[in-house]
């Protein structure tokens, strides 16, 4: 058998193998691929809830220990995992820059990363680390197909949203100046950076009420922040509110374009052209 | 007389008292029925009363006999009231699994239950036991036929709000991680877990103030997280408030259009064309 | 002349004397009605002012005197003002039971209440009834004719409302009862009524923050129940606004009743019976 | 050559380099008017950044002198801008005195005045002065041209939203001066102004939580001003969201009603008939 034949069949036999390791990891629609999903979503759960607890004081004082072993085993875990979505995945160059390649790689990386920065003044730091290992919860979103709809309605509102931010940030700046100048660091508005703060807080309906208006002035401007809140937290809802119903109704269908004027914006059940009445 | 007609006979007037006391107690379109209904709605919430006031520390020491007596006579009362409604229903075992006979269930056993676990230390847990009769307020909502529209719109938009509520989870989780990270329990955010909490207390804008940032940085994030809140408390309310509308309009199909004039913005109900008139 | 033909002029003058107060007083589209509305609501806005100027201590201190006359002096402004509408108006009696007619009047009652309960320690009380007199604010609402679209959406919605504030009620009472038994009396969470209390502050996003969780479980229901208040909140929200858009599209034409099948929901535009087929 | 030839030669000169200006300074679709636009934008956020550290103390401190340099630097330069605007502008007065040129004006002003208002006790109120240069940041919404929709939907709910803001003050001050008879002076609630700001922090869920009813009568108020709040955030939500809705939808005018077919959900831009090509 020649040496190029036995590399060939050898190929098609990993080829084979890959196809169906593919299916498992990659595809859901498969008894296994489902219960590949399923373990997977409840080690990367298991996985954030020991991070969680670890952070705890009383509880790292007892299980500290453990819980150590437990980072690693799914670290190991999801480090295999990762390659073999590399070794599987038709180009590999392309999925370990898409989104989902770079959160599992994100994912695993602080748990190597705290080995090469030893000592104990670091060990703080291992776990500042460990931290964004909760990025790994973000791959949840892959497994739900459904928020199509909503993104699409997020996704039209963006342009209105920017703006309306926008105008958030040049008003949360001026108002936290000019309260800055009411109240004073007297009376906790110790900058202006921070009087920005108190703005959002407040516009924002928060409230923590760790900084707040102790002037009559202070009081007066502040209530007519909150008043003017009330009519801003309007317009996102507003924004969203009317993308999400046109979403749902069915929305203009911008690619009927009429042959004579090109004119593209007509209703779902228009027959003729609005603009230069041909047939559409 | 034959024994098995003098049975049959009680049977038929049984039946005759059953059906009459299932119309009082099941239904609420006679004057009996109503009254009943009234008076049990009042015996529910004068017993709800009496669990709160009892909770209430000068006066559970004035008057806590007085409630204690209180508490069981609505307990035997409603105890006999479901054994009625046992015996009344065409199909028992059907009543008692239902949503309404689990809630009548639930709502006289924790004072029975109290009973068997004696004990000065337990009187505490008695107590704790009583609060969960006010399940029995839910019942309120058997006399409430208006909120199928409200339901229907919630259910509709039931999958929308757990994608929904699934972001805003893996959202918390991280920013309270990273907050933790940046205040770190000097500052009150104690573990990723309290932080998680702080994030929800934020981007709900509810806003405690019992742990809020003390750091730029931290100030920096929650800023961001407030302004993000304001956006995403947009989505929720853009889902339902498009659904209520749907719900409100009918529910227009636009997929079914008339044969003779092709106008297809048709009520879910219509039988004819409101355009031509002709049969759909 | 006799004595009746000299009652009669005198009446007929009476007559033309109270048609012009008559259009002075009750409408706005003469110049002296203008005018006087004007200066009434300035009277109004003033009379306020002084009663929440009086209840600040250093304000109170120095111009308690003069306040306590402007005082008296717009109480009697208001009752002449108050038995000229009586004199002016057709029915007086009906004016006297409408809405606006009792606001005149509770408006001008407890500055003369405040005469028959004199004595030093009776002098709060004064105030206590002083205050009453914002009510004369409501009367800006009678000058306001652009309500209506806002009122009629309102109003439609009012049973959706209702049914919505009932089921708050009951998860407030609900998870201020479970709360009360998870915190208890040592964490703030005093009583039931209290726990309650505290739902509300947190369900509608309020957070004062004087009463806050504090144990890791009731830190975790506190979660639930702001996200679901995230929700819930998207309740009236959508009532509101599908009620509102549906007012401002014209909505449906619920008077034009099919000849032949009595159906009423017919779209603004349709031109057959959507139910029967029978033009309109 | 005669005087008056060189000096209408320069003048052509002259207006051949203010036409190049003009592009450069009020237009953004030449690459030298974009580049322009950007550096203006990046110098004006610098600006106002400088103006932000300068008031926080410790870096006043340090850099104090270094930023107040800065401040004059870029103080020189939007003079020098504004004066270049005002020279290559067709009408200067007309620039001078649209919103743009009044905000491009105020925003160099404080740091001129500063200078006759010397003394060590004054200088806070240069930095008073100076905080009014955030107006400039409002220059950026020069740079936006999407948010004509969002202004149309905002202009076009005005009154509504003047109508329920009134509403609301009116309701904020009588149920501040109830509260302020409920709870008292001693309780926090001082004076009905203060009142009244409590008011306006809980019934739009700010709940700073500065001030809170500590009586068992106060809770209950505050309970259902706040689930009154509730129902009432619902309104200017409702408001806008039906606005934008609308002016999203084109503002169909469903007035317009085809001869031909009577087909009258026409877009307000619409030339044909939709259904059947019939002029409109």
């Amino acid at each position: 058998m020649p040496e190029s034949n036995r590399d060939d069949r050898a190929h098609r036999v990993g080829g084979v193998w890959r196809a169906r390791l593919r299916k498992i990891i990659f595809e859901a629609d498969t008894p296994a691929g489902k219960a590949f999903d399923l373990i997977l979503l409840a080690a990367i759960l298991l996985s954030v809830l020991a991070v969680m607890l670890d952070s705890i004081e009383p509880v790292n004082a007892v299980w500290g220990g453990a819980l150590y072993k437990v980072e690693w085993g799914f670290t190991i875990l999801f480090t295999i995992e990762y390659f073999l979505r590399l070794v599987c995945v038709g180009r590999p160059s392309r999925y370990a820059t898409s989104f989902f390649g770079a959160i599992d790689f994100i994912a695993i990386v602080p748990t190597y990363l705290s080995i090469f920065l030893p000592g104990s003044q670091y060990l703080l730091v291992i776990r500042v680390l460990r931290v964004l290992r909760v990025f790994r919860v973000l791959k949840i979103v892959q497994y739900v197909g459904e928020a199509r709809l909503l993104m699409s309605a997020l996704s039209a509102s963006r342009r209105k949203i920017t703006i309306f931010l926008f105008t958030i940030l040049t008003l949360v700046v001026i108002l936290g100046s000019v309260m800055y100048l009411i109240e004073g660091p007297g009376n906790g508005f110790t900058s202006i950076p921070m009087s920005v703060y108190w703005a959002i807080v407040t516009l924002t309906t928060v409230g923590y009420g760790d900084i707040s208006p102790r002037t009559p002035a202070g009081m007066f401007l502040a209530s007519i922040i909150m008043i003017m809140g009330y009519g801003i937290i309007a317009v996102p809802t507003g924004i969203v509110t009317a993308e999400i119903s046109f979403a749902m109704a069915g929305g203009k269908v911008y690619t009927r374009a009429c042959r004579e004027c090109s004119d593209d914006a007509h209703d779902s059940g228009a027959a003729y052209c609005k603009r230069c009445g041909a047939r559409l």
